[in-house]
Parts: C-alpha cells; structure tokens; sequence
C-alpha cells in the first residue's frame, strides 16, 4: 500500500485515517522515519487574531434590539458620508476612474509604495515652503486604514506604547492592541471644544513611548484644533523627543468660520507622519486610496524609517492601480465648488442637529466646527432608567429607530456620536424623535425641580 | 513663559529647545510633575520592519549592472503579464469596471471582508459538489498577497513554523519572517515535473508545524501538480493533521495537455484555506482584489478560525469597492476565448523557450505545463567563470540586456527563472542572446571533451 495515497472512505472522524495507519502498522509501512506529532486535529486562532478587537462590532453587535417596526430606521452611526445618496463625489473624480481604466496603462503591478507619477501628485498636492514634500515622502496605501498600520509598524515593537486620544477613532487601538503595542489615552476636554489636556498627555509619556497619535479634524468629536493649540502639542513632542502620528484624513474639512493647520506646517523639528486618503474629503471611503506623508525635516526618522516603510508596504504592495492613475486628475480637476458645497452642507446640518440637541433637556450637545460628527453628552442623572450610554442609544432605537454609536466605543461614556451626512430632512426628523425619547424618559433629579418646571 | 508654547528659534540641533528649559530651570517651571523622559531624539525602526526582506530586492538591488549599451533590454524578471502591452485584459473586464463606477452604487465601505453579493459571485464561480462553497466561506483581500498574509497571521503564532516549498515564490518567506512565524524548507524535485519530496516534507512536520503551503500551479517552476500527487500531499496533511493554506492564484492557468485540480475538491476532511484572485488569471494585478476560499468539511476551522480571519480583515478594509462592484461581470462575462488565448499564447511561448534552451549546452531548462514560468538549470561546472546564479544572470544583463532573476531569490541555487509572458519576438531574440552568452563562456568539464566535440 502507498502510504501517500489518500483514503477516501472518510467516516465523519475527525482523525484521519492514515493516522490509525501509522499507529498500528508504523514499523511495516515506509514510514518509519516520520514521526505522526499531532494526534489530532487542532487548529487554534493566532494571539494576534484573538488580540484583533473591533470595540464598534462588539458593542454595536451585542446591542439586540430591534428598531421601532413602526418608524422608518434612520442610521446615524457610519462614518460612510456614501449611504444616503445625498453626497456622491465629483464627476470628475469618477470621469478620473475612467481615463485611468481606458488608457489600459493602470493594470499591472505599480511599485510597493506606489507609482512615482501618483506619488508626485500628492506630494506637490500637499507642499508647501513650511512643510516641503517631494515624491519620496510620501508613500501610497490601502485605504488611511494601511497608512496607520505602517506607521504604528514601523514606529512601534510590541512592550512599547502609543498615545491616543480618549474619545478617539478606534482603529488606533484595534491596530496596537493587536500587535502588542500597549496604549495610553490622553484625554480631550470638551469644554475646552476638545483640546488636548497637555498635560496629562505629558505626563502619560515615557521611555517606551514610541509615538503620538493626533487626530485632527477629529472623529468623534468633529473638533478643529487652533494653530496655537497645535504648537502647543508640538511643544510637548519637541521636548519629550517622541514623533507624531497626525491623522488627518478629515484634513481640510472644517466650516467656514475655522482654518485647518497641518500639523506639519507648525513644525521644524518633530519628525510627522501624516496620514490620509481619497476616502472623507472626495467621498470615495471604499475605493481605499490612502497615503503616508513623511515630515522629518531634522532627518531624525532619517533613512531607517523610510526604508521600514517601504519594505512593510511590500507586503501586500498597496492600493488599486486604476486608482493611483487616477490621482492626478483627481487632485487636479476637482472643482472648489465641490469641496465648498460638501462643507456648507455639513455646517448647515451640524448647525441644524447641533441647535436642535442643545434645546433638549438632558443632553448636552458639543458643537462641531468641521469633520463629519457631533458629539452629544447625556445627563445620566436625568436618564435613571438607563444604565449606561450604550443602554441610552440602544432603547433610542428600540423606542424610535433612530441609530448612534454609544461613545463608549470611543472610549469615552456617557456621551453618543451622531453623523451628520445625512439628507436634512432626515437629520430633522432623528433630532424629533431624539427630542421625543428624551422627554419620555427625562426624570428631575433631586434638588433641580425648578429646572424641570421650565 | 507658557510651557506648551513652541519655540521657533530652531537652530537645527537635534536636541529640542525645551528640553534645556526643562533641565535648567525645572524646578521653577509648571513642568515639575513631568518627567522629560527621552533625552534626545532617537526614533528606531520597529523589529518587524527589520525583519521583513524581499529577497527578490535584495538580491537584485546589489545586482549593480548595466545592460549592454548596444542591445535593447529585454526583461524577463517580472512576473508581471501586462508590462509588454501583448496581454491585455479583456474588454468586457474594463467594461465592468466602468459599470460599477458609473452605478454609483459602490463608492462606500463594504463590510471588511467584501460585500455579500461579491462573495456569493465568487463562492458560486468556485463551487462545486466536491468542494461545496458559500458567500460565508469566502473573504474578498487586497490581493493574493493580503489573502496569504491573513491566512498565516490567524493560523500562526511567533515561534510556530510553517513548511514553504523549495523553490517557492519569496513573499511566504517575507510574511513569515516578519511575523516572527519560522519557515521550514521543503523540496520540489526537478527531475520529477518539480513534484514534491514527500517523505522529506513529512519529516519536517512537527508539533509546532502551523500550515504547509501548496503552491500549485507554481510559482517560479511552472509546473502543475497531477491529481494523484495532490492526494498523497492531502494524505501527509492528514496524516499529520496540518491544514494546508493552497496558494492558486494560478489556477485554471494550465496548458492545453494537462489538467488543474483544486486542492479542495481531492480532499473531504484536511482543513484548506486556498487563497487566489484576479491578478493572473484576468491579468489586472495592479487591481489588488484577491480571495481566501475557506474549504472546511469536517468543521476543523470551525468558528474560531473564520472569526479570527473576519477580526483580521477589520484591520484595513479589504479591496477597492470599484472592483468588487465589476466582479460579477468579471466572473460571469469575460468569455472563454479570453482564458484560451492567453493559455494557447503562453503554452506556445514556453515551447517556443523550452525548445531554444534545451538546445544549448550546459543549459537544462524545465519543461512547464502552466502559469507564466520556466525554470532553467544551469550546470555550473561549464560556466567556471561564475561563482552562481546571481552572477550568471549579472553577466547576461551586462553583456546580452537579458534580465532572468537568478533563482536565488527563490532559494534554489543554480537556476534562473524565465518569465514567459513577453511577445513572442522578444522571447526569441532573448534565447538566441541566451544561446551566445552560454557559447561564449561554456567551458568544457575534464573528461567531457567528447561532449564538445560535437
Ligand atoms: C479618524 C479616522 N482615521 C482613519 C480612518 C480610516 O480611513 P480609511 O477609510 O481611508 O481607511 C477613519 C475612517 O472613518 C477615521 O475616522
Ligand atoms: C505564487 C504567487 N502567489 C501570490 C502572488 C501574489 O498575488 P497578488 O498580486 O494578487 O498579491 C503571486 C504574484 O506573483 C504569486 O506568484
């Protein structure tokens, strides 16, 4: 009998087989010298898989309730400004997708770090005198999602640390956590429109520190830091000798009444890692175009940062061709009106949701001054029959089908997010039903009867 | 002086400003309670971006040679089908793409592991009664690449190892290693259609063993593994107990005088994750849209396994959703002629090269029955003027403008890889400039001279 022949009357049993065969006849079959280690059948998930933790699955998936059969669903949890219709991107970014195809010159292998035309594009999309750029810095990847992967990659070995916003994208956490990087949350203050408490970040940093992720225009808070509020988190960097991770894929995206700073621009000596993509400001979130722009003007990640980028981007060699040939065109040829009418639309909605939220008793609205989101304080002590935000945005859509993430998937309680991409009427229509939930469960606390006799 | 204020006066000392505030004046500045942890700037390359090599970029990077002024270059080092224009994809393929574009119905996120109705299409072009598949079972990646590197990272913990053929394709080496996953070598046979050494490959199987990787048809030998060798692969892998992770992103890809057998469809209880996409087959690499079939009858997997790869994929968001959009159309329309043209165009180019080497001496190509590769034995002791490979294939760029990556970089010394996709012309003017080369340095052995009589 051939010992490598397969038996195929398979009986259910989870032990193959040959297994029975090597046992009983081992000394007799060719196999002598081939020692059978495993007994059975085994297969475990990695640590790294087991580490992998989506806090907005777990929290999102383990809320069972069902919406109201009653009201229309409306889903204000998705950072995907695509779902409702009311925000396609530009004609000519599609009209870009299409030279690109039909030029037949986008579909083979382009380098790892991306085509140095594509490269080119972005990097002179982005220069400026305080903040030069050139083709090799930048670096271009599958999605922001990849970009913040690479560096946390690079910057970091499992037993450092990383410092992340509280509230904070939970990405940064998923991504440490699962390559052993501990983290450490630097609290944003909202009353202070969620400036960075300094120095609680200071304080949080030490020698394992391998950097600091700083996202601005922010999700969730839709928060814009202020030029000066920036030096002063460059200051820390500066004197603490720890690079930043600046995650501005909402760069740009701030209303009329506020500016956006690149971080890079403020600085002449922290090394930046700025990270972004086609997917917020052009409204293409599933085409996955992101880049990694590297600021190090004292040559301090110098090389060895380059090259450990490059070569981590060579293991699964970056974004879609047909993309990359289109960046230029749609750098280029995107007309003003369209990045203006995208920001006047969320102003007028955040406005909207933001005044509407502020006038219900209970919650305590923070308002936006750019990105996609607005978040929204509860009162707890007005809301006794909820435990937590997470049971607050659950019965929110089990009573009114409205749907927000619990804050707590940002590390952050008591608070709930809302997307404001929505078509208008919608965005009315939830703060009514948001209005009516909270008045069917608003309770005066002790003491605050005046309040509620308002 | 406000401590968080940036100083300006960079005076392009590494070491920051503050940081000489901070020890001179430390005890009278608000900075008592933080510690300026980090001296100075020293920012390190993480250890898994060291450890992460391609030895294809290695290698070739220090082949520091220019081809021959006076003859044009003819590259046959890529495994790139689209490079020389004479493989386009097929229209119906671009045609899809724009469709999907022009719905407008996939600029969004797509669930991280590909939207439903892309994996339904996919399950359904791969299914078959032996190898039953459903939408659950297939998990849309950026490329063969991201499929492979999902694979290993939810099968494989640092300090397991798994089995990669010898000569194999250099990125299971390079995701292996940075993951800090061990590679164990085990041997294709040239003198068997590179069949694979199965005792040898049993013997180096043991309790840490996380997966064998089956490449087939391969990657850089061309060759196609028979059914019967497929199941006595399948019965060590049972035998053993050790899921295989098939890598067939050249599957189907095999000429007219053979057969392709999927892995799964041989096997009713080994476990296989077998990892594939569009790259080759619809020659559209640079599209990044791969797959992993999970094939998992007697539920060995199970959930755990399929849980891990869904966390993994949450990492960075799976392909671009322009692509999954057209992958219908892809599946469904691109019309059999296509496939058989490229397979009649290759078979024919690789007679056309295995016929031209075969004639020369010290020559001893490898005869393919699939994929885009030759691989050619060179018998060294007739070329005493090189030390290896690697100085073989220097010399013929340098002297004939020919590139073949010496196999080296697919850890089999002595040979040379031939990428057989190039238009037939160029395939002929590289052998004969193979064939002078080889004349001009053959040298013949003591006790051969007969043999170069001739
Ligand atoms: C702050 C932040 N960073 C990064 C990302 C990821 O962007 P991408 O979709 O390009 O991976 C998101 C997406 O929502 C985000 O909100
Ligand atoms: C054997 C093998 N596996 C996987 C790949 C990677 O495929 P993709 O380009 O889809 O990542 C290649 C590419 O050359 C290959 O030859």
């Amino acid at each position: 009998m051939d010992p490598y022949m397969i038996h195929t009357n398979g009986d259910g049993n989870l032990s193959p087989v040959l297994e029975v065969h090597v046992n009983i006849n081992g000394k007799s079959s060719g196999l002598g010298k081939i020692k059978g280690r495993k007994a059975r059948w085994s297969v475990k998930p990695s640590d790294m898989s087991d580490k992998t933790f989506n806090p907005i699955r777990a929290i999102v998936d383990s809320m069972k309730v069902k919406p109201n059969p009653n009201k229309a669903m409306i889903s204000l949890s998705i950072g995907d400004p695509t779902v409702f219709g009311n925000l396609p991107t530009d004609p000519e970014v599609t009209q870009a997708m299409k030279d690109s195809l039909d030029s037949g010159k986008y579909n083979g292998y382009a380098p790892s770090i991306g085509y140095l035309s594509s490269r080119e594009e972005v990097a002179s999309y982005f220069h400026c005198p305080e903040a030069p750029l050139e083709a090799k810095d930048v670096i271009l990847t599958s999605g922001c999602s990849q970009a913040i992967e690479l560096c946390l990659a690079v910057l970091a070995n499992p037993g450092q640390n990383i410092l992340i916003p509280r509230p904070g994208f939970s990405l940064y956490k998923t991504l440490a956590e699962s390559m052993g990087i501990e983290v450490k949350l630097y609290n944003l203050l909202p009353e202070k429109s969620w400036e960075i408490d300094l120095k609680q970040l200071e304080s949080l940093i030490d020698e394992k520190t391998a950097c600091v992720i700083v996202n601005n225009p922010s999700n969730p808070c839709g928060s814009v830091f202020s030029k000066s509020h920036l030096q002063k988190i460059l200051a820390v960097a500066s004197r603490q000798c720890v690079p930043i991770l600046a995650d501005e894929i909402y760069g740009d995206m701030v209303f009329s009444d506020c500016k956006y700073e690149p971080l890079a621009t403020l600085s002449t000596n922290v090394p930046i890692l700025s990270c972004g993509g086609l997917a917020k400001r052009w409204l293409v979130p599933g085409w996955r175009l992101g880049w990694i722009l590297i600021h190090d003007r004292r040559d301090i990640f110098g090389n060895e940062i380059r090259d450990g980028l490059v070569k981590l981007s060579q293991r699964i060699l970056g974004p879609c061709t047909i993309v990359q040939g289109a960046l230029k065109s749609i750098l280029r040829r995107t007309p003003q009106e369209f990045y203006h009418n995208t920001l006047s639309f969320l102003k007028s909605n955040a406005d909207l949701c933001y005044g509407a939220l502020a006038a219900i008793p209970g919650l305590q609205p923070v308002r936006p001054s750019g990105a996609m989101y607005l978040m929204v304080g509860i009162e707890m002590e007005h809301f006794p029959e909820f435990e937590n935000d997470v049971e607050f945005t659950e019965r929110l859509v089990a009573e009114q089908s409205v749907h927000c993430l619990p804050a707590t998937c940002f590390e952050y309680p008591n608070f709930f997010r809302v997307v404001i991409t929505v078509p208008e009427v919608m965005m009315l229509e939830a703060c009514s039903r948001i209005q009516e939930f909270c008045e069917q469960h608003y309770h005066c606390t002790e003491g605050s009867q005046e309040e509620c006799d308002k």
